[in-house]
């Protein structure tokens, strides 16, 4: 998918959330573990009950990785069902990958070849080559880490340089040599709102993945007057808030309804 | 398993060899294409012809996730074969991974739960949260990337904050904070072997995971010089030296006598 198109699908639903699938065994409804694959069955509930709220959904590949082949076999269904149903929907597979090139390729080659991801996250640890086999593919995004919602960002994200200048800044600023922002966008934690404006500075035309709104902490007021710009160019994940609302038989109700109040928030707060 | 287990079969083995599983289709001998896990039957003769020179084995993970089920049924079977076959080789899962604390959890199960590897590698770049999940699983290890042996590695891994420390300095440094050299090692590249000693002094006590060693130009007399403690502590990778060096039937034959030459200038210059 395009720029264009991404915020084309912003402007319509007027909405920047991006559902995430951290789908779990021991959360979901526990009536849905009688079916043949209950970690898809419960995704295209959500899916079906939330796309018209959401511009972007976000399967967050450990918790599918955990359950083996079975695990991968429902995260296959689960792209494909997004690629069938709502090809303008936005996907976003949570890999956090990254090594030297010729392995980065392997991983690129799993998450848009054989599975038709639209973009992967990718750790900016080993430099340009490990990032750089994802950006190949075309029409395709790599989103790499910036500014992470968790505690452990303080460890090393905001070591400085002799100019003053955070990690998660020297980060920013290199991989734009290595993408456009047709093609690259950073992950930055609602949590750490006090810098989106830094990163935004650092940054300016390319989209931000904001996960940690919700659950985490962050206040999505906040995220959308730090970090937006001309072209909006902020995706804001919700999970938690959105997927495990409810653990019975109106699960998905309870979803759409959470999607529903968060995507009027946001188009009240954006347009 | 632990420390002194490992020690003690490096001893008996007189070697610090680590065989790569990066597992090609397009490079293994076209023969095997015609079993029905070609994959499996690569490891598995390339394991039995190798193992009296290999103190561990590593897979590297995106080799078998680049071919979706199939590719994470071949690992599953690997890792069963390793693990029943020869429960004294340490193994380790080539991933790369880390994310937040719930989802870096995921991960350990998948690599410790799941499949019974000693140990996964990681990337440092979320910090603390994204690591000690797993450490939390007893006799298994992390092995954290500290200087990486590639080209991308100069991009962030060599930027020194005020007092002159390198970024992989402060991640080696930090890392220890976390877990004891019981249970963390760390990933140093062999094409970077002028940095070893720097390291080695950062680390007295930990293993070190040297990838590099052979196609990407590392010395072994080199690597062995800088980077070994009182225990030895250095696990030695060659991926391509040793899997690849023939394409025919005699493939295994071929990996054995490489292996066999590695181990005896191992034993010649450690022992």
């Amino acid at each position: 998918m395009n720029k264009a198109a991404l915020i084309e699908q912003i402007k319509t639903k007027r909405s920047v959330l991006c559902v995430g699938l951290d789908t779990d065994l021991e959360k979901i409804p526990p009536h849905l573990l009688l079916e043949e694959d209950p970690v898809f069955s419960f995704n295209k509930a959500i899916i079906d009950a939330t796309a018209a709220y959401a511009v972007a959904y976000k399967p967050n590949i450990a918790f599918y990785e955990s359950m083996g082949v079975k695990g991968w076999q429902s995260l296959e269904k689960t792209i494909q069902y997004l690629d069938d149903r709502y090809p303008e929907i936005f996907t976003i597979a949570d890999a956090k990958r990254g090594d030297i090139g010729n392995t980065s390729k392997m991983y690129a080659k799993a998450f848009f070849e054989n599975m038709n991801f639209d973009s992967v996250t990718v750790a900016p640890y080993m430099g340009e080559d490990s990032v750089t086999p994802f950006l190949e593919f075309p029409n395709k995004w790599v989103i790499v880490l910036g500014l992470t919602s968790n505690r452990g960002a303080f460890d090393f994200q905001f070591i400085e340089n002799a100019e003053g200048e955070a990690l998660f800044e020297s980060v920013v600023k290199k991989a734009q040599d290595w993408g456009s922002s047709e093609q690259l966008m950073f992950v930055l934690g609602a949590t750490k709102t006090e810098h989106l404006a830094r990163l935004r500075a650092a940054a300016p035309d390319h989209f931000f993945l904001v996960p940690g709104v919700g659950a985490q902490g962050g206040s999505l007021e906040e995220v959308l007057k730090q970090a937006t710009n001309k072209e909006i160019g902020v995706l804001v994940n919700s999970t938690r808030g959105i997927i495990y609302q409810s653990d019975q038989e109106d699960f998905a109700i309870a979803a759409a309804q959470a999607a529903s109040e968060l995507q009027q928030e946001m188009a009240r707060l954006l347009f």
